[in-house]
């Protein structure tokens, strides 16, 4: 185990009906609320006047950033940014996914900065200052609701990139699970594939004596793969959902990571395929993650049939080390088709044509990933793999 | 699963070497400082002069609490209390194990409010204030480091009682593995019997749909399991004594209870005997938890079927729910006795001369417990068992 430092501040409020405590804890940190949110949907749920109904009962002025995209965009925080700035914004609240809640952030990050917020993204400035923000969150996925972190797309240089300060930790994130009941099916099968992703980059580690982050690994892991399948099989199954959400907070929240050295190679492919191609975050990585494990494992065998025998019950007698751990991952690959994920790029559509490109952007910075240092060769041969 | 609220604001600095950084980590809060601690344990491992150079070099004014007892006396609290009144302490650095953290936590508490600190621990008053403080950890065992509450003793009455507030929480906590090294057999033993029955606590619940905080619940257990056995073979593993640190944390900071019900009927009952014993903690909670288990299991014979299969890997073929039941509790007990623990009130000279008093104290403020709710008969009973 390295040596680490845990800190979240972020205050969970979790359970049925617990929008109703909306307005008593926006209320300490100002009148002057922008609300930021997506599509329609919290419209059409009665969400939106729900919130708009507690801002109003601490006598709060609302302003309103709609119409945040998946993968949202820096054109988007920059309108965000001057209407916080034209306003004096107190506090920045964000109704919605993880998109939303990444686009709220980096309008904190980026409302007290004089440069460009995405300075922060190129790693050319680092966040001193932001604005306070809450969250009410409607899709259990990202984990964004108790994280740092944030990542935007610059639309017209097709790139996408992210952000991470302490400054920006959510004060409070509520999570009704009750919220996620109208989750279309196609995006809880994203949301499922995204916290599988990230426990996965988290977990596939080179790190020894590292036994309690692995098996909190695993929990997480074995409760989304049951969950997962209720909630899809009931969208209104109300512990299925909560369980969800759960896990999709914990995934990301900084609980997995302590003392372990994560990798990171398969987000930071992903994010070049959905920076070209719009495709949902979790789309990609169910197609790019089975093909990143079949490419790595020999790194760590152990790792792998650990993972095959914990999380899949994998039984291993009889079996060679290689054979346990190609076990898991077609585990890990039936288990998205079966829920309905994409397996290769040409079921979306995408052709060989960028992967070129795509390649040479994932490792601009260097080689990625700390399981396997991955080069553009390495990258490019994971994406041939993908099509 | 309940609704619940998650908040744990304090910075946990793990790993070697970390006692390094807390210079920096009190500077924000000023420059009077008492330090807290017990016997001279800390002067003889050299981390004293570590701590007083750390305090020297932020030019810090730093007053002493020495000679906290193992169950803090409200006496010793008090004369905290009194120090910092009179020097005018702007902050207090507990250095030690859970007992110097309870007592530097009540002192906290107790300094700003005009009435009796004992007030907070009979809810004839609530803590509304409290001076910040941190702590060095150097035992794993109480999760003090990373939680609100505090428990300490009228020595003079023969009470010992629990304090609770989002205020006392350590600002931060500084957790250096090696510092346990020195640690003596019996207190390791005690720590490791304290942490799984911080866990069991939580774990034995009537809610249902928790599966991700059961896991979790499952992992610490095993974890300790494993690194409790390592670490008393060899007491300057530093793997064994890491993951013990960490699973000692975790076992209390929050978040095994979250949208559980939670039980502490075993720690009330323990709290009594070592009121008028002053037995350790962890002895007491040895002898007394697998007896309470053997005498509560069929409230809900599922999770002790859980227990038994995924932490201790009873195979459950060809067996009634009740034999692998009572299979776990077996293994439970049998691993405390292969550590070290006690088995039997008797082995500490203890009689049955108390028990009617004790178990009149324990449910003072009604039935104790929730898996099942304990009268004084039943209480009696669990506690004659014991003898």
């Amino acid at each position: 185990m390295n040596s680490f430092q845990l800190y979240n501040p972020t205050r969970l409020l979790f359970g049925k009906g617990t929008v109703s405590q909306l307005g008593e804890h926006v209320k300490p940190y100002g009148k002057r609320i922008l609300l930021v949110y997506g599509g329609g949907s919290i419209k059409r749920s009665g969400l939106y006047d729900e919130v708009i109904a507690q801002l109003n009962g601490i006598g709060a002025e609302v302003f309103e950033l709609p119409g945040v995209e998946p993968n949202p965009r820096l054109a988007t925080v920059h309108k965000g940014i001057e209407r916080c700035r034209r306003e004096k914004v107190d506090f920045i609240l964000a109704v919605g996914g993880g998109s939303v809640i990444d686009a709220a952030k980096a309008i904190a990050a980026g409302v007290p900065y004089e440069g460009d917020v995405w300075d922060f993204c190129v790693r050319k400035a680092v966040i001193q200052e932001a604005l306070p923000l809450g969250t009410v969150l409607t899709l259990a996925a990202t984990g964004s609701e108790m994280n740092g972190n944030a990542v935007i797309s610059d639309w017209e240089k097709k790139l996408k990139r992210g952000m991470g300060s302490k400054l920006i930790y959510p004060k409070f994130s509520i999570l009704d699970p009750q919220l996620t009941f109208t989750v279309p099916r196609d995006q809880t099968v994203n949301g499922i594939v995204d916290m599988m992703s990230y426990v996965f980059e988290q977990y596939f580690s080179l790190t020894t004596d590292t036994p309690l982050q692995e098996r909190f690994a695993e929990s997480i892991l074995q409760t989304v793969i049951e969950n997962g399948e209720l909630a899809l099989k009931d969208g209104t199954n109300y512990a299925a959902r909560a369980n969800l959400m759960l896990c999709g907070t914990y995934a990301l929240n900084g609980t997995l990571p302590i003392g372990v050295e994560t990798d990171w190679a398969t987000h930071a492919i992903e994010h070049e395929v959905s920076a070209i191609y719009d495709i949902a975050h979790g789309a990609g990585l169910a197609i790019i993650f089975p093909n990143w494990m079949k490419y790595v494992y020999k790194e760590r065998v152990d790792r792998f049939v650990q993972y095959a025998v914990r999380v899949w019950n994998v039984d291993p007698r009889g079996k060679s080390d290689d054979e346990v751990a190609l076990a898991g991952i077609e585990a890990t690959r039936a288990y998205f088709t079966r829920i309905g994920a994409p397996a290769t790029l040409g079921q979306l559509g995408i052709g060989g044509e960028m992967l070129d490109r795509m390649a040479e952007e994932a490792v601009r910075f260097g080689p990625i990933g700390n399981f396997k240092k991955l080069e553009k060769d390495d990258v490019r041969t994971i994406l041939e793999m993908c099509l």
